[in-house]
């Protein structure tokens, strides 16, 4: 199997853009990855999608070649992977295994989502089809709810408190008001925090992730034919896809997410480290809870630390490991497809030194996690800097 | 590369069946694929689903561990891929790329479509998302006008009579006829399939393909391997995957598909043959003209000759070329994302010889293609007999 680096990327900003569409977002990160591989579009030999719903929020489907051909690719592949939240996630993982097991050299991922102006009275609803909609669904089960009773049994069971989901908030808002590209560019405190629109108890608005616009890219090819392309590469160490059940209500422990921590295991053994060797990383908060219960799956934290160790500092932009640097998808915003390409940016942007008021001091090794429903499906990806082996 | 076997099919009928959901059907088809290969769900290493519309006409998203974990298999990568009628033959490509790079050794690949009892008014407005929404669709250009239009042009350029549109039907209705698991059994005379109702004109109801509930899947496994498994496999001698303009009006010339002939042309050079060399195929007839088209792009007949060729008789199960054995997609049905997956199966049903009254009599190479909207997307498989390399 070959090495492989990631040679470009290119995010849309996240945010409400009613005058944009699916694919005009798609095509703009595209674009913005092509021209930061210097690679043409005539150079492509696969395209992969990453999208959840664009169908049910746009009514446009095969969505793969009505993006791909308005890029400029030529007759290729183009088709579009769909794992709820962890679509480009996903995506992402398909398209390394391809290049690393030799059967395309130049591949783009894209993760699109566009959630407002069309259907968005409906969203609430469209977001629940990624749970088990015969079971949690019918009974109103969104969620919103779903976290919210993962976050209470935390609490029950490990002692958690508000005031650390809050501390969690406050962080990826703090990181996100420095990203430019971000939805929402503003500084929170804990008390406004605590302080928010109860949506389900105990998560308040300000512990729930945004319904955003937005896309990401990025251009992969085989670590040995970098030197045609852009020099500013980063390495991915590994990729790891997983499964669970759908339903929360079929997992023996709400508190934890297995898929997570295979994931986590899988992609730890394969790039032959641990998550002491993880010098930052992007997490999964669609809810702020997730982010603590994520930093103990993968294995930073023992298990019922994760409130006190986001309340520590540790995980800040000057902490021992910051997580979300990037402000997470509670600030950056959560275009769903678009969320774990985007992530990979977000990794590839610290690697290489341009992350500015919100880089990281230690960049050598990013971890990202891509999370689809409430566990159904994760994605861990490992990168890092060229010379990282 | 390593070689690739089907060591397993399995195959729901196609129909209307108020009582099934789409997961019943799912794990209908692959408990009985799996059966087929022997193999256990906990040996499958990755799961490819492929399906088109599911959230639109069901409300269900993440289907592929929705499925997969209720099948039974373990936290491995489950995925659904999405390319409009040709999903699940894209999910195919997908999983074959993965065996013969030796990323995995036993994956199954389903397809699934739920387009009954649920959503049901919202069909055609559903399917017309595989087209350009903001085009075509906009001006009201579904599917069966799309492709009355691309009769009306084969007609007038290369005198295509409206007989030789319906004789696709009578064929296609009497192997249907004689398929247990097709939807609609029954023969029909010209006379009766002239006399339709018009739908698009000059395509009748007997010029257009049904709406069905249906799935089939399959298990693949590299060929130094199938020792393990059934004995009775079939050899994956190639599958290529393309991509073309969504919107009917961006392409030159509608009277043929360039995905459609790229796909043939990349998937004879992979094995090393010729269109004289297929001995049957299942062809993608969502509406008579295509199958028409697709035998001239596929280099059975010169261009303009497939309506003769239909006609003549040399397509019928006796004839020297069998198209759509099963019944095609006219009479055995059209479960959009099942589609791709069932024509893999009808291949190895007659290879194996298994076809009872279908079965044709030359059955050691045979070709599937399956198209996505009109021509966005196309995968064509080339199967043969163990003994084939």
């Amino acid at each position: 199997m070959k090495d492989v680096a990631v040679i470009g990327i290119g995010k849309t900003a996240f945010g409400a853009f009613p005058t944009q569409t699916l694919r005009s977002l798609a095509l703009e990160a595209i674009g913005n990855a092509l021209t930061d591989a210097n690679v043409s579009p005539h150079a492509v030999e696969a395209f992969y999608l990453g999208n959840f719903a664009g169908p049910s929020f746009t009514g446009q489907n095969h969505l793969a070649p009505y993006i791909g051909q308005a890029a400029g690719f030529g007759p290729i592949p183009c088709t579009r992977f769909e794992d709820a939240c962890a679509s480009s996630g996903s995506a992402f993982y398909h398209a390394w295994q391809a290049v690393r097991a030799g059967l395309h050299d130049v591949v783009v991922v894209a993760g699109v989502e566009k959630m407002t102006s069309q259907n968005t009275g409906r969203v609430t609803e469209i977001l629940a089809g990624a749970g088990d909609m015969d079971g949690e669904g019918l009974a109103g089960g969104t969620f919103p709810a779903l976290f919210g009773m993962i976050a209470q049994r935390h609490m029950h069971q490990f002692g958690t408190t508000r005031e650390q989901l809050a501390a969690v908030s406050v962080k990826n808002h703090a990181n996100g008001a420095k990203n430019p590209l971000a939805h929402m560019r503003k500084n929170i405190t804990v008390e406004q925090a605590l302080a928010g629109k109860m949506i389900a108890d105990p998560l308040t608005v300000y512990d729930c992730s945004l319904i955003s616009d937005g896309a990401a890219a990025v251009v992969l090819v085989p670590v040995d034919q970098v030197g045609r392309f852009n020099e500013r590469w980063a390495r991915i160490l590994s990729v790891a896809q997983t499964s669970d059940q759908v339903a929360l209500d079929r997992k023996a422990d709400i508190t934890a997410f297995p898929s997570v921590r295979q994931a986590g295991l899988r992609a730890y053994q394969a790039a032959g480290i641990g998550p002491e060797n993880i010098d930052f990383a992007e997490l999964h908060d669609c809810f702020t809870i997730a982010e603590i219960v994520a930093s103990e799956d993968l294995g930073f934290v023992a298990k019922g630390e994760g409130g006190p160790f986001a309340a520590s500092g540790a995980t800040a932009l000057g902490g021992t490991l910051p997580i979300n640097a990037s402000g997470g998808l509670k600030s950056k915003g959560h275009p769903v497809g678009a969320t774990g390409v985007g992530q990979i940016c977000d990794l590839v942007q610290q690697i290489r030194g341009d992350a500015g008021e919100r880089q990281v001091q230690r960049n050598r090794i990013g971890l990202a996690q891509n999370l689809g429903g409430s566990g159904g499906t994760c994605v861990v990806s490992i990168l890092g800097a060229p010379d990282v082996r």
